[in-house]
């Protein structure tokens, strides 16, 4: 279900992206998420370990009508979990922090965003926490990394007005796929593996080099386990790859035969 | 003097426009339409009888940091003295409310400040009050009409929202004045591995696997074969990727220790 079919009750351009925040600390902040979400056409809101709790009293008030945003969203232990449906985790950050990965701006965003709806892809826009932004260990599973151009000088947009930078400009490139001509035929469904799948491949290839010592010293393996995240997640696998691999790593884990 | 110049000392690509809040009611709402200008490099606010008198000791702690916006904030008895010097009207409305004058998309009026700008022209873009928007006196010496496009279905954008998306498009309008001037931002070379690397990482896996008896029944392995060395050709490996999985891949061949 998407909201674009929901608006305007054209054929559907695909699902619309979800909003994932990342550990937000005041309700208040997730509110004017939600209306910064509902104002365009945005409604799937998760969260990741709201501070707080959820459902959260101070959200409501400041969500200045966006009910159905907040009532709908989810709650999820990781970033993983609540991305587990996605094919395309974007990042967002106040400045690029991993140069390993693409960084795009709103705009390209929102049309690599709507070039994988077309193809029935889901994506996951992460926020993170008010103060500190998204870690890396959030960031380990993103394919991307979408910066929003500010000031150089001042630069502090907030939770809510870079929710709805981003939404906006999602909202925008609706409106030109829609000029462009429509709902265009959707195209044959890709293989495309999903966060759950590569986050269990990636799982099996950490125990079984947890078993061979391979982190070493015991101090950086954080900083390689992230590593290895990382280029699974770049890979760009397909679920056949994924089962292809585990495969690999089940032979490997196993060891010589005779 | 325009921001522009302030952040990168670049030849003034004319003046900024002035953000004029029309009758704001709420100190809040002021320092975060402030916040929101500062974020994009605007900072001449202009209020016009503003309901609660000036200055509101509540928009300061709002506006998070842009005090130089707010101390800069000079208050007019209206529309017409507060713009005076100014070129080009805009008023902001959530719908068009007035067919007689053109209505543009906030890309739109972006670009036209621009264009306006770059012949020494001033631009002042008109707010209403957070409930009740420009009336038509307000409007009457404007220019045109700036809409932004939102869910139909929700559609309540905020004083301060409003700002942030006028601001936002002016300052990317701003970005690509600037890129077509020359001053290209240089994309970090990334360190793509070459063909010989990932081919001597797909070597090594082989190798291991053989010995595993991964490839089993034999007449599949050629199939097989091929299958792996795509997966690790389609993965875009940086050369580091590249020594990270030879390193992974040796852990796993040695097995596990003790």
């Amino acid at each position: 279900m998407t909201q674009a079919t929901e608006r305007d009750g054209s054929a559907a351009p695909g699902p619309a992206p979800a909003v994932v925040l990342v550990r937000p600390q005041l309700g208040q902040n997730i509110g004017m998420a939600a209306r910064a979400m509902a104002n365009f056409a945005l409604s799937d809101l998760r969260l990741v370990a709201p501070r707080d709790g959820w459902p959260n009293p101070e959200a409501g008030p400041a969500a200045a009508g966006a009910d159905h945003v907040l009532d709908g969203a989810r709650v999820a232990a990781s970033v993983a979990e609540a991305a587990a449906d996605c094919h395309l985790l974007l990042a967002t950050t106040v400045r690029p922090r991993d140069s390993r990965l693409a960084v795009l701006t709103p705009a390209e965003a929102a049309a690599e965003i709507r070039r994988r709806a077309a193809r029935g892809e889901r994506t996951a826009l992460l926020f993170g926490p008010e103060r500190s932004g998204l870690t890396a260990d959030d960031m380990a599973a993103a394919h991307a990394i979408v910066t929003c151009p500010v000031n150089p000088g001042f630069g502090s947009l907030n939770l809510a007005q870079a929710v709805l930078v981003l939404a906006y400009e999602w909202f925008l490139a609706e409106g030109a796929a829609a000029a462009a001509g429509g709902a265009a035929a959707v195209q044959p469904e890709t293989d495309r593996a999903g966060v759950a799948e590569v986050d269990g491949l990636f799982r099996q290839l950490d125990a079984a080099l947890n078993a061979c010592g391979y982190y070493h010293p015991p101090e950086r393996a954080p900083a390689m386990r992230r590593t290895i995240a990382g280029i699974l997640a770049r890979a760009l696998l397909s679920a056949q790859d994924v089962r292809t691999l585990r495969g690999v790593v089940a032979a490997l884990a196993r060891g010589p035969r005779g």
